[in-house]
């Protein structure tokens, strides 16, 4: 290990995922502060929502004050395949041209982003084996295997010449996952006596009292509760919980039932998973449309959808277009998954739709159908007691559930507990945990194809017009300034009374001006149109107007 | 009581509130089918949401069908002052122009929403007493006490000569409910003696096991939270829910604090609450201006929002934009209150924005503060015991509710049970209960101050303009047909890097097109532009072209 410089710093840079849920992204640097080398931790996405972004599919930070200094970015870690962990990696890499390091099933995934975005000639992933160790500079990184709802989710220890930074991911504790290995206590515990500068920490459940539960006890109970019922049953769950795919299967196995995927993410994912050993005993899997064929008592549909996605494949059963599946009275469908929280309206439309074809809809709330991947809180207190950071450094939530984990770890007696804030960059060491400047961040839309600043207000601009529509006039006048057509008038979004009302004020300004300015004349009729609208309708649209000289 | 006709039927008609949470709106009708006599039990609204209804603050039913029959309904009768059972009777009473009947505090605010809509003096409110009865041609209504979340909910008998409906209205099982009567069993049970022929039931909770738990459970939760607190203190709830005012009132006597109310609607609700001879114990108020100068153990905010309502007092105290009430590290907010599914986003919001000032935030996720004014399925069933009907007619729940609630009623032996939705007539007797026909029906939006039916497509436009903004291009024309001068282009709510693209494939159109016909002009125009945008972003904008001549 290098000695310090007596000007070497540590310093944290979170630039997603902190006071947010989602578009994970942190960055470590070392080294004095003119030049500072870097790595990044994750690099995921944040999904798009209608009421705040219409239009957008995903959101990611706006890492400009990394991609200027790219060439002092060592490379991307992925602590696991998540998206809201790897997401970003695709379109967020020409910026940066680091390489990208990750275990084995996680760099699968994140080759098939790079290849979606035509990068994999160009981006090379570097895989890095369970367990396995690698140096960057000045930091050195060691894979610790650690249990989530995915395959090989890791803590990573970064050690560096300031101390040594426990960086989780996302994790939680279960003696029994079901697949893959168990969390590596004794590899936690033995970083805990070496002693821990920073543990950066998980904060997702926080909020959460006892343990998140296990693995083992969902798969018991799908076998029983499958067990009992007679007729077709979709199960939905998240492609990427590996873990809860092969408790499903067994429970299929159990009952005499043959497993048809349903879904894009989900074959991607059972692929995936094959391709690097795991789901060895996954029962053989049969064509979703051949799956039609069988007796329904026989079927077991895994299918993909269960946050409401309106594409996905179990929206597409719900509202009866789906090619394939078909599912009416007699039939079961259990979401094996959490609701997400802002999901809930999309997610109990699906429910009201499949009851209305009098499918039985079994849930989290009625059955023990699910447990989260995340660490409530004696599993959080069994962390800091492994660890005995010097400072808590709560990530991964929204700022209700880091304060709250920083009061946690405040109780369970550790000096120093952190708050940060996208953008704000923290010197870790030397010396006391400080906020030492904050560098530009926030978020950028995938907008269609194109990516935008969340700061042009594009989105704004389009919720402005969802909220009281568009006037767009267009005047024509001569060369002598006055206006000799018709005005154009486009009235977009806004009820057909007040019509009337907008095309009289528009009229009446454009009869009364002889001749004007024509800057003085849009004004006028952009003025007389927008009163007009609120007179009559009670808000006001968007209104433009444009003068053309003929 | 008069005997029935042999063409008589008793009919029942939801329209709203039959497969969704909100606006409340169920019709009883009596009479040959030619000459039906109509009663309508609640009449409210649901709350517009940006993701489906930008720019929607209320929605209530289509009633056009009753409306259309106005000389035949002979009332409106309220079961309970609740936004979704009363909220829409100012908008639609103009259709129906019928007298009104309510108990003495839904009354008051019955009266509240007819001043605001200028017609006081035009629509009368009956007042009926606790326990009244009330004769509606064929109907003869008995009002029977109940408990729910606000004073003086009613469980309406409807006798007529087919039979006995019990319309329960939302209520709850609550032996200590702290203000108001308890659930009159002894009348509902001698309701079921007589034989009742329907229980028309709240499904709201026909999902959560067990029981809603008591008021005097919360209160004495609360006098225990709210004594161990020591910075100044904010609870926010439910403003009509007065027990639960008179719970918190009670706790901040114990602690020796003082109340300040915060906010409109808890004003509106207390006065009328005093003013029916409620919440005569309540401790003194003080200004809100003034309990700024207390010190912050003296002092117990009373304000609404707990909703995330971003104009409600909590989100400006929250925002710290409010004038008088300024929260910090040290201080605690209570949400002694639900989340009602779809606010999740906007509650989180608010804890976040408190979490940062440093505001200790306590939910019922976290502490006993809150308990369900609903029936869980130990009180269903308890009420299907008491009244033991001939018919179950869920209503008040999404699809999901009402058919887990039908299979509830099925599982007591009730012999027949329906899932009725919205528009759907049945007949309830003579003879088993069928679907006999169904009505126009739907939602209507108030946008703004214009009512517009939702199938006018309104929202649907301004959503499109949301995902995919908007091309408004004007092309002026001689009178040859030639484009004559410069095409003004309008381009809103897209990509700046798209711009180009649009306005050059636009100007290739013009300039090829030598004269043509204004309409084919303008549809190759407009298709030139919209494939231009598809290509450069991925999406199609909505797109107008106007030809004008001079």
């Amino acid at each position: 290990m290098l000695q310090p410089n007596s000007r070497d710093e540590l310093v944290f840079l979170p630039l997603g995922g902190s006071g947010e849920i989602g578009m994970n992204f942190n960055a470590y640097g070392f080294g004095p502060p003119s030049r500072r080398k870097w790595i990044i931790l994750d690099c995921g996405v944040l999904f798009g929502r209608e009421a705040d972004t219409p239009g957008v599919d995903v959101i990611m930070p706006d890492i400009r004050f990394l991609a200027e200094q790219a060439d002092n970015v060592l490379g991307i870690v992925a602590t696991h395949a998540h998206e809201d962990h790897i997401g970003a990696i695709g379109l967020l890499w020409p910026m940066l041209k680091c390489p990208i390091y990750a275990t084995p099933f996680t760099a699968i995934l994140i080759e098939g982003k790079l290849e979606e975005q035509g990068l994999r000639e160009r981006a090379k992933v570097k895989k890095v084996p369970l367990g396995g160790s690698l140096t960057l500079g000045p930091f050195q990184l060691d894979f610790i295997s650690i249990t989530h709802s995915i395959p090989e989710p890791n803590l990573v220890a970064i050690r560096t010449p300031l101390g040594v930074v426990a960086h989780t991911g996302d994790w939680k504790i279960d003696p029994e996952p079901m697949l893959g290995e168990v969390t590596d206590a004794a590899a936690i515990e033995k970083l805990g006596d070496e002693g821990v500068l920073a543990l950066v920490c998980d904060s997702t459940n926080a909020l959460q009292a006892g343990h998140s539960g296990s693995e083992v006890k969902v798969r018991d109970s799908l076998i029983e509760l499958i067990g009992t019922l007679k007729g077709r049953i979709a199960v939905t769950a998240f492609a990427s919980n590996v873990a809860r795919l092969s408790s499903i299967g067994e429970a299929a196995r159990r009952s005499k039932r043959k497993i048809a995927l349903v879904g894009r993410s989900m074959h991607k994912m059972v692929q995936a998973a094959k391709d690097t050993g795991y789901l060895k005993d996954f029962p053989p899997l049969l064509d979703e449309a051949d799956a039609a064929d069988l007796p329904a008592r026989q079927v077991l549909y895994l299918v993909t959808g269960s946050q409401g996605e309106p594409r996905a494949a179990l929206a597409r059963i719900a509202s009866g277009n789906h090619p394939n599946v078909h599912l009416g009275k007699g039939d079961a469908v259990v979401f094996s998954s959490r609701i997400i929280p802002g999901n809930e309206l999309p997610i109990f439309a699906l429910h009201n739709e499949l009851s209305a074809l009098g499918v039985e809809v079994l849930t989290e709330q009625d059955h023990f159908v699910h447990v989260s991947g995340h660490p409530a809180r004696d599993e959080l207190t069994q962390m800091y007691r492994w660890t005995r950071p010097r400072i808590a450094v709560p990530v991964h939530g929204e700022l209700r559930h880091m304060a709250e984990h920083a009061r946690l770890a405040k109780s369970l007696q550790v000096p120093e507990a952190l708050v940060p804030q996208n953008g704000q960059l923290y010197r870790l060491a030397p010396g006391p945990a400080e906020l030492i400047d904050e560098v530009p961040s926030g978020r950028v839309h995938l907008d269609g194809r194109v990516l935008v600043g969340e700061g042009e207000g594009l989105t704004k601009a389009r919720r402005a017009m969802a909220f009281a529509g568009l006037i767009a006039i267009t005047l024509v006048v001569d060369s002598k300034g006055r206006v000799c057509a018709e005005p154009a008038i486009l009235l977009e979004g806004i009820p057909k009374p007040v019509h009337e009302a907008i095309r009289t004020a528009v009229d009446d300004v454009t009869r009364r001006t002889k001749r004007a300015d024509p800057d003085e004349l849009a004004e006028s009729v952009r003025r007389a149109a927008r009163r007009a609208a609120h007179d009559a309708w009670g808000k006001k649209p968007i209104t433009r107007v444009t003068v053309v000289e003929t």
